[in-house]
């Protein structure tokens, strides 16, 4: 059986797998979801050497694991390292916009429901099976090794020295990552840009403890009030972001790239449609596809402070926080720009009350040759498995771990990714359309195969 | 006994009644805690017929109970309505700023512990424990009726249309409330103007759910994002409020005073030990103790938005809230000030998001004629009860039944408030002076005295 047939025979048991490690609420930013992340790490584990991995192993951190596999059984082919993550984002739904449990997998009109579904889990899965298929027909054309980690949604910590200590061990000819996602099933494309991060929290104290707001209102400064006068100087009306220098390093590319770009618009009515806001925003002088990939973004992921719960209740706060996160772009530097950033909300901060800016997690930024080999088998695979000629786009996404595989091991990266634009990723009702996971396993047989025949 | 020896000879007794009635949660905000609201209500009317007092009765209303009760027995003499209330605030103290349970009232250092401990319980108890006195001691100089309710830190909803309804059972020559307080013991004051409110929620709405910040950030308005550049707007970089026609109706107080508030001023090194600010802040034009007494305010109580929690999220949330309230003075009106506040929310909301601003309550400012008998006999029995002629001061909190009574029953209201500046009322650590309790206890026999006397 030829590995095409092999996917399309075992359609049913491949879903059944995949819902069984949904199944996990592997969530790795929260602690009380330590015992989750493991399980999740062992099922793929498991799963490798199911499918015919060897040299499996679950690799302590001081966090949460790293599985490792390998197959060299194709000598003088090329050596893949194939990253995932098996971690998923929180789920935060106070108001239930999940229409099903997101730890219980559903299938609605030919799609996948669960948190995870596209992120990271599917993705990963769909890398895991192609290689099944292709081991199992007896036709592997190539040598790989998995680097599947369970940090990604909180910064990969343990990664980053994992990968520095075991460059020799993880050495490979190409890096493969399937994480990322394409406009619609009609407009494959292929992401060689991913904008790098740096997250925060910025904290705004006041008194020492709450406050009755009618006995000092007027004559103590609310922390609240102090941090919202902060947080909106850091943009000007243009949407434009003030951070004294923040676009110093930011470049703009050239005619032919945003020509190519602009191939795959996003367009308002898209945007509205798949949003429900009511118009698009940010910088009038760049396209909208060209604000989420090659501008950089400073957002508020949080605010919190004082009474939140029903009804009133007349306090001063001692004290309010944000997180705020800065997406990158090349060549700004994620320390730099959160030390801008601190030093100007330090600038901000007025004498009456005290201000920090403490820095979360970042990750650099990632643009990847498309004139590259790698990249020209990779426009051929998705042409074969989405019946299209990709086009090459920049997401606006984080995966900070391209920028350091390129560094680290030497290796050129290729995000092979299948998710879909409105597969809500880190929001309600996730999902992983059939017909991408599918295709993506297709599209991921055929690359491995062209990679091993021009070798 | 004369009545000031039965408080000398039953103190400890009054002590452990009061820790009992401390010990109910009774939260008037939170649902969850409606029957404990209830149970305070039946242990006030259980307490009051112990006391004495007749024709008590628990009215039930659309949510929270009034108490009444009644006792005539003092024909010709002044009969007084004492106004106080059993509800307390919320407790919301994720960081443990509180050092003992709030609803598990300790003694420390001559402080009474508990949430409610001075707002109100403390306070409406001092006031039964002067009347039992009186009444032990054969020697009742005035006829009184208690009204006591459980919705004051919730709106009062359901006492406005009691008022109204039973102004005639409730008809007195002059109404006592003991819900204020005063700087230190050794600066007794007697509150004669207290702020208005109007407290509202300013909601901004974005996408119709959460969205990945990564691919939707720079093209999306980030609600949070848009809420703080509201926010930001509604105070210029002096501290005054840039709500147009905030202060239309604002009625500055004459020279003669303006002197006497000046008797009482906010020293800046207190301001800083009490609350811990590293500076005051307000309006530069008027002294800090007039920032709180005869000037209006815009305070955020609360904000909220994203993801809060541990760690990271990368979410460009959906929606963002702030609690928002407004202290008010002669002769702004409530209604009035959310009109102005709404209409410039809405002009300030930009195309790309929505705002809505709800009304959650208001009451009226109040200001009582210092010129008075009833406050000449007050300023005679604090000096008795405290050792010291008092100031007269306008405090900022508010109180808004003292509006209420003054137009529905057409009388007098006088403000017998034992708190002190650093109780800490609404926060963390709330509590009561033992010796507020005492001294307050004695003024108040000493008052009834007086007016019945004068009488």
């Amino acid at each position: 059986m030829n590995p095409y047939e092999y996917i399309d025979t075992h359609r049913d048991a491949f879903l059944e797998e995949l819902i069984e490690l949904l199944r996990i609420p592997s969530i790795s930013t929260m602690s009380e979801h330590n015992g989750d992340v493991h399980r999740a790490a062992e099922w793929i584990a498991d799963h490798l050497k199911t499918i015919g991995m060897e040299q499996v192993e679950i690799v302590e951190t001081q966090r949460h694991p790293i599985v490792y596999a390998e197959w060299l059984g194709a000598p003088g082919k090329p050596t893949l390292l194939i990253y995932g993550h098996y971690d998923v984002q929180p789920v935060d739904d106070p108001e239930g916009h999940w229409k099903s449990d997101p730890f219980e997998p559903v299938i609605r009109d030919g799609n996948l429901y669960a948190r995870g579904a596209t992120d990271d889990k599917g993705q990963t899965f769909a890398q895991m099976k192609a290689v099944q298929a292709l081991l199992a027909s007896g036709e592997m054309p190539v040598n790989v090794k998995f680097v599947i980690e369970g940090e990604e949604e909180s910064g990969s910590d343990s990664l980053y020295p994992f990968v520095d200590a075991n460059a020799e061990r993880l050495a490979a000819d190409l890096v493969v990552i399937s994480d990322t996602g394409m406009k619609s099933l009609d407009e494959p494309s292929i992401v060689y840009g991913l904008r790098g991060i740096v997250y925060m929290e910025v904290e705004v104290r006041g008194p020492q403890h709450d406050l009755h707001s009618g006995t000092f209102g007027g004559v103590v400064h609310n922390p609240a009030q102090a941090l919202v006068e902060i947080l909106a100087k850091l943009h000007d009306e243009q949407g434009r972001i003030t951070v004294p220098g923040f676009y110093d390093r930011v470049i703009v590319p050239d005619a032919e790239e945003r020509a190519e770009l602009a191939k795959t618009p996003l367009r308002e009515e898209q945007l509205r449609r798949d949003t429900g806001v009511p118009q698009s925003w940010g910088e009038a002088e760049f396209a909208p596809h060209e604000r989420t990939g090659i501008r950089p973004t400073l957002e508020i992921n949080g605010l919190v402070s004082g009474w939140t719960g029903q009804g009133t209740k007349t306090v001063l706060p001692a004290k309010a926080m944000a997180k705020v996160s800065c997406r990158l772009v090349p060549e700004q530097d994620a320390e730099e720009i959160y030390a801008l950033v601190r030093d100007y909300v330090r600038a901000l901060t007025p004498p009456t009350v005290t201000s920090e800016v403490r820095l979360l997690h970042h990750g650099r930024w990632a643009v990847v040759d498309v004139k590259s080999p790698e990249m020209q088998a990779a426009v051929e695979a998705f042409e074969f498995g989405f019946g299209k000629r990709p086009t090459f786009v920049r997401e606006g996404g984080s995966v900070p771990i391209v920028g350091k595989f390129q560094s680290a091991l030497n290796a050129p990266v290729v995000l092979m990714g299948f998710g879909l634009q409105d597969d809500n990723l880190h929001g309600p009702n996730e999902k992983f359309t059939l017909a991408c996971f599918e295709r993506g396993m297709k599209t991921l047989v055929k690359y491995y195969q062209l990679l091993g025949e021009r070798a």
